[in-house]
């Protein structure tokens, strides 16, 4: 089998990338090398500078270029409200959102202890610190097993805090249909119901 | 909305790639920067040389690192079967094969009149000055439109060489299923039927 050295270490790299199998990386190898090289020059210019351009915000955690984050900084931001997330991609989905103006805390992870993730491996004891002043406590993170299990202890751990914990409601997703929604996400829907 | 200028900027990249939207892009940024500093140091190494190091081959059209390519150079190969290709890239996928062992013509794309690609933006008259001791031309062209439109013109243009020129079988998949088959690839498969 003949094949071309540059193309195939090319498309064994992207085929490491979440989401893309050996035949989507083949497909954006040969895309980039029939495109101008400014495509592969621009990709391989921000690739190179990347974990030298962008650092952790030594107080929310949130990748960042500078310190602390633009979102930490910012005095405009509502400083009781702290919105608990799972990682730093998190950070970007709800800002996108636009609808979070408060500041946010990044776990680094959620409980797992099969995986071996136990509470000392989050980022919990620098959230703890950061309470002052604190009225509320929103815990975004994901309805499954391990963001129930963080939620559980998190609001065991704060319980004695003068702070309103909440966490984002679960239930069925807007466009959704009753036919095709799961069991467990029913019986949320229900029990989270709200007044109109 | 707060973001991180590195980060959209690899993200606006990535999302220009096919098959990946915005969100894949996002995720595999983060992934990226997650990561260790040695993947995105290798990704940009080889984007950044990936042009300098592939070419086109003088004589198929394919890429290559050599020229002519190692397929073209190689003399254990059939030179008297041309195996005509819409793209580069369809070369990799025979050759995974291991079931064509000819060589290769690179067409560089398919008659389509409407987006204004005629017999004269494609490598034929190439085709045509290779053909001394070629026997057999298989036409390895999608089964579309396009691709029968092509195969129909170079049928017509070889007609007075004494060659023999054949398609790829058109019909139903391995592992597929008649009632999920399509109307007309059943009926190639039908118009295609073998004894056996």
């Amino acid at each position: 089998m003949i094949t071309v050295n540059a193309l195939d270490r090319l498309i064994s790299l992207f085929s490491k990338l979440p989401g893309i199998g050996k035949k989507s990386a083949g497909r954006i190898a040969y895309y980039i090398l029939d495109n101008s090289p400014s495509l592969a020059q621009n990709l391989a210019k921000e690739l190179s500078v990347l974990h030298q351009a962008i650092r952790r915000c030594s107080v929310c955690g949130g990748f960042t270029e500078t310190d602390p984050c633009l979102v930490c900084s910012d005095l405009n931001r509502d400083r009781s409200i702290i919105c608990v997330i799972e990682s730093a991609q998190d950070m970007r989905i709800i800002e996108e959102g636009r609808e979070f103006l408060g500041l946010y805390h990044v776990l680094g992870g959620l409980i797992a202890p099969l995986e071996g993730v136990s509470p000392a491996n989050l980022s919990i004891d620098k959230l703890l610190n950061r309470l002052d002043g604190v009225k509320e406590i929103i815990l975004a993170l994901n309805p499954t097993v391990e963001g129930d299990t963080t939620a559980l202890y998190l609001q065991k751990t704060m319980k004695n805090y003068p702070i309103e914990i909440t966490r984002l409601a679960s239930g069925m997703p807007v466009g959704g249909n009753l036919e095709y929604i799961d069991k467990l996400t029913l019986s949320r829907s229900f029990r989270g119901r709200v007044k109109i």
